[in-house]
């Protein structure tokens, strides 16, 4: 979390570092703060809160010059409070330094800092660079900055200005993401693209351990070796418009509106007639007839994609899947054997976790397929094969878009495996694909009119606490549906196996309780009318979510959605979408800021 | 759920009746009944609400009479009110009924009925039985009897009195349970055996199919043809006081601090000098040592315990193991090879989707473990093998020491599967080992002294919302901790892998939420101390529980609980001994029925 943005040029650098970071506060906004670096010093403004109070409170303050850095955070150590705000100083005022990610050596490095008689004004991690970066300065700011960042262990993209050279900015990363952009006598840095798109479309990717020496003129990339790297530069196909809210209230609602065209964008190119075609992949077919056993890796909602995926892996192709949330997998000594195929899922392709993991099943001879939405990022980098969704940029906090097309490509991926081992015909593969690409149009249909979810969420706007239950792809949904409301509503929701709530947690069921009851599987309708009937004994609401037709759960559910009929396997790909409308009016009608949820970020670069 | 009791003989049946539901409340309390039948008629009372207002109400009622049937009811079909509670009546008043289970044609039946001109004076299920039997009534009680049930789709024990042999009382059972106490001069039936203890200990344990017919003289058992069944008597090894409360407020705390000789009992008799024997297992050490995937399958918090399983089987053995929520598991196509293992684990024996897992499993070639507390069970009878927790009879609702003896099972069974598969040495086996016998007395001494956890109790009794985090096995714990707490205190509590927080969840922490952070594992000791800096900086307090002399956890939570120091892999069998307490305090001080929590019922025997 965290986003980082530097500037120099021939212009000020203030409006630049602004407007860069407004566009970086998705990752993160407990606070912020900027850095002008000329000869008589480093002129600096912080505010707590949002980028807001910081452009406000920087209004008036002489912030002029043309090289700075910027930062807005989301706190990992230390409250978020002005004081613990980057950029962080040296005692001597000559070092500024901005970070994103975890010094894991910190403490270390600070009580041999505290024995030198260096003070610190911050709780932070990120204080013992700029203090570090006085202490072993030698005459040379780059010099110095290699043999500090020798020094540090754990993640970090770093921007560092000072006195000593006031028009270079210097950067590196490692496991936290970093690009420069290439402007006409004046280039950037920042954690991200939509920072600098307005600007250019020309950057580097800094790959682990590279370094960047920034001046208004040119960018140079070097080792820590100081040998040149001659790198490419990568060009960005996105609009700019994509980053704009274009009509809408917030990013939210504009990305679900743009599911049915980016689910067709995923689906479109890799479908020849009706077979399906993955020509990304460099694992060939007979690697996959062989395979036996497939880890899907990842965190929060693409976490839940990862459990649909299971459904279709192992529940059509039949191969041993076991999903992994990526913070637990690399410490619970699972059996990986050679060969065996990693999934790993990420909207942004840095999730700090899911790196680590994809890292790990590499290290254990796993091949790598990743499901990655931005083009040229770490965990794209570091795969073996690359499916990526075509979703364009994703700014909203609650996933979307993103989500929805992680999903299709697994049910491509999934058929694709299950045809190759021949758990599927050639007809039976068809007529899936033939229903695969009506989802798209089933989709817009869903979204041309949302007016009763609107109903239904300024309804329940005020309650507690939520339940959803739902029996097999229901239940992937429904803790996707669970967590969109709690994230953006602050409301106590909580997705539950329907034959598990009355193992404890149907206790919690009272006069009033909300209920949202999935119940889009043929096979499973009955069971989950008995379920909606439990918890309607016990006095709750219940909002019941079927498939068209299916209209025996008006009898049992307070309140129903339905979703358009289409395979049991596909179902989740409709069904989540009433559900994160729902939410969004939810959060809309409550009044909060539904693209920045409290104390959340987009990109989770830190453990 | 639910619970039977019936009676015969030469004394008044009702005292009996009270008696035995009373001992059967754990399974069901909205709403109770019994019938008394005579030549003159049925004689019956109800009343909604927990058995004591049945007591209450039935005081000045003439029910007088020496056969008759009651129930106490957990609400499935219909909501909790006098007219659906048991017994149910033929329209003539001739026949009554208990059941429990759940019918699922009873829509089509009481269709057929309708037609023909019944009218129904419930919303139940079980109302279609009594009203069958008057339709198809021959002059031969017993044969309509047999016709009747032949038509029943679905899961039952029933038990059925009426006016034209009012000397006997007739009894069947599938998928749910049901025994046949043996008296002098009167006889019993009844769903548990805790029913009769006080009256006798040699029963009939039913199996499917099998049908009672039962006097005062004699019970017969006969299958559907009316072929006599030659049944062995089984004898009840419990003693009476096991099922009394000795003293404690609570079974829960009697329980609770059962459990250092719940688990020696469970431990001892396995461990020859350091080694483990199994000679319960008819499975040998071929099979294991050729043992590639293992099927752990279960409900509730003998789920937990499975998560706790699988990093044994999978961490230490290395054999490949998917836990699985049995109500999930045998609709989600699962992929099971020939001789793979499913390890189901069950207090009851009896958890109907635990039943059904089973059976799916073996169907499919599976080889069956499983591990149960109560003998002679369903799901026990139906397993190639049974490791018994030596756990003695559990009342209350929330499981503690049958939770914990799961668990130390499991430590066994991982650890011998490990040794055979040449995955640990004779040494560390033996060390480990002797680490697993030093746990009843690090249990003991934890349970010494519980005050520290009573006052916290007190002190967060009104909280709103908890997560308990944690990760690899304290993630395991930190699920059954939350599932205790929102079972009995109705706190919306949720636990969450520490390292998800970040992606969606903490954007429900707020100033005064309660975090349980979990952090008995060294090697994730400094990142979960990070993740508790998280949620504080967002305003939490925090509960940290670590192992003796990691006193670093003091600086970053508000309270800490320490446990005695283990290895790693068995920390889970201490950690949850707090966390158990803290629960009982919580609903203790806020006055609630610690034993009994609204809505729920011990042994799940419907879906």
């Amino acid at each position: 979390m965290c986003g980082i943005a530097g500037y120099v040029g021939k212009n000020q650098a203030k409006p630049f570092l602004l407007s860069g970071l407004e566009k970086l506060e998705y990752r993160g906004y407990d606070s912020a703060g900027i850095c002008i670096a000329d000869e008589t010093g480093l002129k600096s403004c912080k505010a707590k809160g949002r980028l807001s109070e910081l452009v406000e409170k920087s209004k008036n303050m002489d912030l002029s010059g043309t090289t700075g850095i910027g930062h807005t955070r989301w706190a990992t150590h230390g409250a978020p409070t002005e004081y613990n705000a980057h950029p962080h100083f040296s005692n001597d005022g000559n070092f500024a330094i901005v970070h994103n990610g975890i010094i894991e050596n910190y403490l270390d490095l600070k009580a041999f800092l505290a024995e030198k008689g260096f003070t610190f004004a911050s709780d932070t991690d990120t204080e013992v660079i700029p203090q570090l970066m006085q202490y072993y300065y030698n005459g040379n700011v780059f010099d110095t900055f290699l043999t500090v960042v020798s020094k540090l262990e754990g993640a970090y993209a770093l921007g560092l200005v000072s006195t000593y050279e006031p028009n270079t900015l210097y950067a590196t990363r490692k496991d936290s993401p970093l690009i420069a952009g290439l402007g006409k006598g004046e280039n950037y840095i920042a954690s991200d693209i939509p920072a600098i798109l307005s600007e250019t479309k020309d950057v580097y990717l800094l790959e682990q351990g590279e370094f960047a020496i920034v001046t208004a003129d040119e960018i140079k990339i070097v080792d820590q070796d100081k040998n040149p790297i001659d790198k490419k530069i990568f060009e960005v196909n996105w609009d700019v418009s994509a980053a704009e809210k274009e009509g809408y209230d917030f990013f939210m609602m504009k990305e679900i509106m743009e599911q049915p065209k980016a689910i067709l964008d995923t689906i479109h190119p890799r479908i020849k007639g009706n077979e399906i075609v993955l020509d990304e992949l460099s694992l060939d077919k007979s690697y996959f007839k062989g395979l036996n056993k497939v880890h899907i890796i990842a965190c929060g909602s693409a976490y839940h994609v990862g459990l649909v995926g299971k459904n279709i892996i192992e529940g059509i192709a039949r191969v041993d899947t076991q999903v992994d949330l990526a913070s637990e997998f690399r410490y619970r000594n699972p059996v990986i054997n050679d060969g065996d195929l990693a999934i790993i899922i990420s909207q942004s392709g840095e999730t700090s976790d899911t790196l680590a993991a994809l890292r790990y099943a590499k290290q254990h001879n796993a091949k790598i397929i990743s499901i990655v939405n931005v083009r040229g990022s770490s965990i794209a980098r570091e795969s073996d094969d690359v499916l990526y969704t075509n979703a364009g940029p994703e700014i909203a906090v609650a996933t979307t878009k993103a989500y929805s097309t992680q999903m299709e490509v697994l049910f491509l991926l999934g058929l694709y495996i299950a045809e190759i081992k021949g758990k599927i015909t050639q007809e039976e593969r068809a007529e899936l694909v033939d229903e695969l690409l009506s989802i798209p149009e089933k989709v817009k249909g869903q979204l041309s009119d949302i007016e009763y979810l609107e109903t239904l969420g300024k309804k329940f706007k005020d309650v507690e606490d939520v339940f959803f239950i739902g029996r097999g792809i229901d239940y992937s949904i429904a803790m996707e549906g669970s967590l969109k409301l709690k994230e953006i509503s602050y409301i106590h929701s909580e997705a539950y196996a329907a034959g598990e709530l009355k193992h404890g947690t149907i206790s919690l069921i009272e006069d009033g309780t909300l209920v949202v009851a999935l119940a889009t599987q043929d096979q499973l309708f009955e069971k989950m009318l008995s379920n909606i009937k439990e918890v309607k004994a016990r006095g709750a609401y219940v909002i019941g979510v079927a498939q068209e037709g299916n209209t025996a759960i008006e009898k049992e559910a307070d309140y129903v959605i339905y979703v358009p009929k289409t395979k049991g396997c596909f179902a989740g790909a409709l069904e989540v979408i009433p559900l994160q409308v729902f939410a969004y009016f939810i959060s809309l009608h409550k009044g909060l800021d539904v693209d920045k949820p409290r104390n959340l970020a987009k990109s989770v670069t830190v453990e």
